[in-house]
């Protein structure tokens, strides 16, 4: 995988960067920031790191998380960014996905941007664009990034960049897991990533609440021919003092059932209104039913907003796959 | 990691080889087994592939597994393997591990033994022995020698190799997994592991009413300390058309939150009578407290049987680790 010139170019040449990642960020948006950020400074850049939420509880360990600050933060300490003009979108390729309240984008004020992503689902934003839907992670992209920068990968850049690849490939477990994806894990791991804690603070360093969540929502288990369907409501949350964030996967255990081809959570975001994250096998094509509910995402991991009560939006959606699944 | 020279020269000088793996086969005993034996065949030997029991469901899809034979079809059609007398334990390093009965062990008469394992539990059984306890699995182990033998890395072997080290490294998430691990699963997805199916095969397999009887496990659980209990009843296994080997990775779940130190499964044998699971983090040891109970096992993962009501099984056993456990 090999980056573009023109963005390299634009690394090497700029000195102030704003690394931005998505809203309700995850281990690659974060990571991968971090690790560039990082590399930036290394070669004598300026770099801030900007998302709209606070680093999610998982991600707490990530050397570097600390320096992330968030847009209400950013507007506020506005003067201190003024000669901040270069605009880095790490693991998200359009300004919707930093955050949907125009006010707070247009506090950021950008000459040049640029795009880092992996993501299928491409709007045509950026002033230099390397998408890659190939890479498994937005992480990947940025180890050979910050080879091509000659920075040497430290023990605190391996640990960001193994924690992005470890989230999106399921650690290790997804198709889009290539040899190349060993082939970096083997390099960050010399480089001192400690894999197996950094798996369990990924993966297993859940709160008793989180985990009473997790019970409730399997609780809700309902099965239509190969679709696996789990529920999670505003009164569950409360139930247990958790946050939309402790779902993270909840959504890929339904997948271990041999049956099962397609695996959708719904969270209820208020009455009516549910946020789904779908997740599938092989070859069918869960981007496709995101899209056609207004959201987005990869083959076999997407996400959309349906508007309805939830045995409605349960039915359209059932009614979606039944044209994508096999019979 | 280099194999013996030794080793290698006995491979390539003898030509009739019985490879046995450990009874109560796993992926790395099954898939070494039959990737050594593949690549001796390769170069223009005979192997005999043999183990106590058959191959478990899971491993069902690993290629060349069906040429497996029991120690009971060895012994039937012993005639036919008269001439093999070269013994390669694999995955194991004694007899006892290939079979409790002695009337079976003496059936297999041999003139050179070899040992390929990567276990701690050493015994002084072999002519030939290599014993690599730092080496994640005994199919890392049998990569290195069909390295040096010069055979090819087929797709088959590769997919054997691949599940030997998946399987023993909790695909990639145990303390074990070196850069090493890394660097040998990019050479074997290259050689064309399927490594997202054989994850799927090996680990996401489960019929409908195991995970019906894993969510009603999980809606027992209890909480005391750093302790986790679930439990699961003979009525559980009715109701879902499971059986007890239906439980296998259950007491692991709880281990995922981040303050349980200890996760016990009890599973109902009869009223008044239960098998423990006792699973542990770090230096935490439920050998010890399953060995009060009349059980044993490793510091991390052990069992034992209780004789007594729940209520007052529970409380024995919190009681035992109320003194184990740091305050």
């Amino acid at each position: 995988m090999i980056p573009p010139v023109e963005l390299l170019d634009f690394l090497r040449k700029e000195n102030k960067f704003i690394v931005a990642t998505h809203m309700s960020p995850d281990g690659d948006g974060l990571g991968s920031a971090i690790a560039l950020s990082t590399a930036l400074r290394k070669i004598g850049k300026e770099a801030i790191l900007l998302c709209r939420d606070s680093v999610p509880q998982q991600c707490k360990f990530l050397p570097g998380q600390e320096g992330f600050i968030t847009l209400e933060q950013f507007t506020v300490q506005g003067s201190r960014f003024a000669d901040f003009r270069n605009l880095i979108l790490v693991d998200c390729n359009d300004l919707d996905r930093i955050s949907t309240e125009e006010s707070q984008i247009s506090n950021l004020k950008f000459q040049t941007s640029a795009v880092i992503d992996h993501h299928e689902s491409e709007k045509p934003f950026g002033d230099i664009r390397w998408i890659a839907p190939e890479a498994a992670a937005t992480g990947l992209m940025v180890f050979y990034i910050i080879k091509e920068l000659g920075v040497e990968i430290t023990e605190d850049i391996a640990i960001n960049l193994y924690a992005a690849i470890s989230v999106d490939t399921g650690n290790f477990r997804y198709e889009n897991t290539t040899h190349e994806v060993f082939s970096v894990a083997a390099e960050l791991k010399k480089a001192g990533a400690k894999t197996h804690a950094i798996y369990r603070e990924l993966f297993e360093s859940w709160s008793e609440g989180r985990f009473k969540l997790f019970i409730n929502v399997l609780n809700t288990l309902e099965r239509k021919d190969g679709v696996a369907i789990v529920r999670v409501t505003k009164k569950m949350f409360e139930e247990t003092a958790t946050s939309p964030d402790d779902t993270e996967h909840f959504v890929d255990f339904p997948r271990i059932m041999k049956d099962v081809k397609v695996s959708i959570l719904f969270r209820e975001i208020e009455d009516d209104y549910y946020k789904l994250s779908l997740r599938s096998k092989d070859d069918i094509n869960v981007a496709s039913t995101a899209e056609a509910f207004g959201g987005g995402g990869h083959k076999n991991a997407a996400g959309c907003r349906i508007r309805a009560d939830f045995e409605t939006a349960k039915r359209e959606v059932l009614k979606a796959f039944r044209k994508v699944l096999p019979a």
